[in-house]
């Protein structure tokens, strides 16, 4: 039996069930999907000051499963933490960012991702430069709502999306990588209405992560993520 | 059950069952790997010249198999042809050069390709650059053999590709991809000698398009990869 | 008496005529030029497919002319085989799609290309890219005609192209050029309407070729364009 | 009175002072600098684990001194937590990492920086390069030493500085950043060895606060910096 | 008493005059401002004809100030002559092009350049470009201006700069760099009415090269600045 | 009559002579070469300082051309001046950095530069990277000898030349580019001895002056290049 764990970048623990969901519909019958939330943070993330709260918490988090797992999916989109897991892991990390990217380069001349949030565009545009993922993107579209305007109307929230992956089709994307995770039925809906393949973060993470186990692959070890040294590190509590 | 192809850039069929061979211990149970070796074109590949002439011969070959597979691995490392095959088929298709740049990336800061000879650095450079995946790519290293020189000892020429993944490692690659294919086994010698991954791309590729097809995922035809337009063409036959 | 053969991508005997005497008009009296139209491939290439066939059928028919030109200019526009045709002869090649860029770029602080369809955009991106050529590129526009509708009316073709023109203008293009070949009068019409200098790819590339003779230049041998190594390749014959 | 917080990535108080005490040597008479040490995380920190665990520290901690300062100097070399600072403060804020290559960048034609151990490599060009800077980056050069090997001997590790600095201007750096803060003694050390200029990041960031304080420039709050929303965030307590 | 003297590429002494008193705002009361007028050149630079000229009567007149200050801002905005300023001076040397950008970068994710006239946007481009700078510059945004008009209503030339700098933000800048220099009351009206920073390089300038003799540091001499050889020069004389 | 300038950036008329004679050996029977040294600036251009000299006085020297020539080469190996000249001339002008490298490209996969001293490789570079053809430029190598040296011993100069070339080979190289005008038996010497081809930037700029001059193509006036205004302009006079 593999199991991989897929661990949710904030603390809300139904996004972590919708993202293990799907999580479970692309691995094989021999694979148990791990759902993993972390126990402090943030409920949802939204910018660098979320972010790099959320990946502590996550990389605290992490720090327990080693040696429980065989492989581990990083379910926010555009979050930070990605090299840190790495680091402190011997099984292969993926975080959904990279792997929708890598997913839809084979597709089509250029990719582009909707996301939630306009402060999210820079976050994710980081994320796919550091990972050498850059050159292929077309566009960051954020869909122009604002945080409470996304929890208030799901279906709005997905015509949002749909236009948002319009204006990256404009821009020359020929695949659409939804940057999020953990919203339910979004996937579904925005596939239906737009004319391009639409990649799912989470899927794509979970499939690499399920093929890197089966290929004997794993974190390259001799230098950026070699395990880090013991030493003082002093891990808050959550109070 | 989900039929997936791995074709050959050249005519030795010998090769192609290497690589399809590699291909099978990758997939799940219920995915049948289907060799495909073209019936003209070059014995081995080398260079632009070859990998022209290899690429027609691929893609007219490729036309027979629409409709009987579910997804196409191209098996030549550097070599031309992969858009062609995403305008006429409707299936998934990866070449092995991307691929394990793809799985490679995750792995380590930087990869490095390993390769047989000079003249193929190149193009397969010039592969990943079109791919858009040129960012992370530390070196690509050729054996510094000749062609005969490859065929004459295995051991040797594994040696030789060992010393470039050195090479490679030492010009800041953080993870190795063999910039090969059908070559038996060279991947377990090199893995052996080298102290960092090593990405096999008939592997990667086989497993992404598995991955793929399970996900419902193709090739976008909205623009760059839309089916070829009914025309007179003149296929040349082999006499 | 210096010799330059003018090699049509495609099997359109007219277009190769309509190329050869636009370079006709650019080389000195001593030049002779030659006109070479495959006698197998595409009857007009639009897309990879296209370009992969076509650039086998130009190889093999290069092969024949080695010894008997001084020069060579591919006339195809974006299509693949520069470097192919660079390896098995030994004169100087100078590929349309480079030299239109190459006369552009001291004429203009940017330069756009104009071409005929959406899917030929992207390929001309990467043979400019593959030529070191994309950095002062600021557009490559298409007419957004069909295949059919070029061939109906010229008058229209070559409006369309005047209008793809001013939205490269519009995004900082300062020079066009042509990005196409063989088509009778469009560069007059074009010129005459562009308030900007018009390059044609054709006559471009003649004049390298010939400045690069009188120079007793050509291509570079020590590696990447190396005649190839003897062996089997079955070129096939045209049924 | 200007106040300009010198904020340590770690939480050894010591080099804290010693980043402090060097940033007093550059402001006007009426500035005071106030030195900050986060009172949980690493003691010093080494890859991007440490890094991620700092990172939420020292937001934590600045988060405490809104409102008490004008400016804000995150003194960790390569550390994160930069953009997180600029959303939830109003006063600027300036990373030593990237004020380091503003200062050095009109000084010469390239830069180079130093650095203690291997793994701060990777970190330090993902800083520079998200923070624009990476481009006239000539090498970023570690020690070679271990973590343990750096506290035995202050002498050695400065000369292992210095060796690594002569090899930066080997690759091309005509102008050298120290990658480091809080080294007592390093910066005159390795100035009086190299043959070109040494740039300080705590120096040049201390600088650039004060500059921009004193011309009444902030962080721009229209888009990526802008406040975070009020939200459910669990900050942990140190236990 | 450190002395800056603030070089005008223009021969209008009212526009110097500007410059400079922009500068006594932000040093401190030990620096004295030595506006600096070429007594030959042009009126005003427009286009790099103007550039060219401008900056050899620049150079002539910072070599009779070599011994006489402590650093140099140079005050035209993408003008030539910067790299040959530093070869023949001992002291440090700052443009108000690049200064503008290096204070810019930290205040947001993007910065945007608002100019006079259309003929300057290449050389600003130019200038940022090869000081490594134009990584994050979003836009670079001519009032649209002919040179006439911009004499002749100065709330209008303002006006002008504003919406300018709206088109910079709707093109991602989050900062407004100006890009000129010595226009009274510019920098105020234009901050007036957007809704980001404004960066005056003649500050940005100024501050850095006041910073920089803080420290003790200037340009590098081992390569590309070393001071020229002496040699048979003949300089005009201005007739 | 066609009738061609070739300017030298110094004030050595025997080395205007040797470019003019290398010219003359490319163009027809019908083209008049125009050596053309300017009256003042330089003996010999080494360094930013004197290229900005220089380019100050070809461009006084320029503007007495107009209406008297063709079109125009610039003689000077990675000086200054270009794109002034485009502003006040309506002729093509064609400068030899740029022409030896839009040669060199099509020849092998990567180009080098070899020059004199260690300051030009900075200039050349810019040269380079501003006329778009940076991509493909393997290195810029200098000779390593002082600028005494030079003149000293042609032979240790021409040996100096082909050493420097040697290691752009070996730094990926397969075509140089004399990066020097004006001495005379350079190039026979570097290309007997290196086993890649030889462009000699004279030689390029002209023949691409006198192909753009026959096929009616000239600089394009819309936008960077358009005539600069009439002003007042006080150019000094040599005294």
């Amino acid at each position: 039996m593999i199991r991989i764990a897929v661990v949710n970048c904030n603390t809300t623990a139904s996004m972590t069930e919708t993202a293990a969901a799907r999580a479970r519909l692309v691995v094989g019958p021999d694979v148990e999907i791990v759902p993993v939330t972390p126990s402090w943070g943030v409920a949802s993330a939204e910018g660098w000051y979320d972010s790099f709260l959320s990946a502590a918490a996550v990389l605290q988090t992490l720090e327990g499963l080693d040696g429980t797992v065989d492989g581990v999916v990083m379910a926010g989109f555009g979050e930070h933490g990605r090299e840190g897991a790495r680091e402190i892991l011997s099984v292969p990390v993926i975080d959904i960012t990279e792997a929708a990217a890598h997913f839809a380069m084979p597709l089509g001349r250029r990719y582009g991702v909707v996301t939630t949030v306009r402060r999210a565009v820079g976050q994710i545009e980081d994320s796919l430069t550091t990972a050498g993922l850059i050159d292929r993107c077309a566009a960051i579209i954020d869909t122009g709502l604002g945080v409470l305007e996304l929890d208030d109307d799901p279906f709005a929230t997905a015509e949002a999306f749909v236009a948002a992956g319009q204006r990256a089709i404009a821009a020359g994307a020929e695949v659409i990588c939804l940057g999020c995770a953990g919203m339910a039925g979004l996937e579904e809906h925005v596939r239906d209405r737009l004319p391009v393949p639409v990649v799912d973060g989470v899927a794509a993470a979970t499939a690499m992560v399920e093929a890197l186990i089966r290929q004997g692959l794993t974190t390259s070890k001799i230098d950026s993520f070699a395990a880090p040294l013991p030493k003082r590190r002093s891990w808050p509590t959550f109070a």
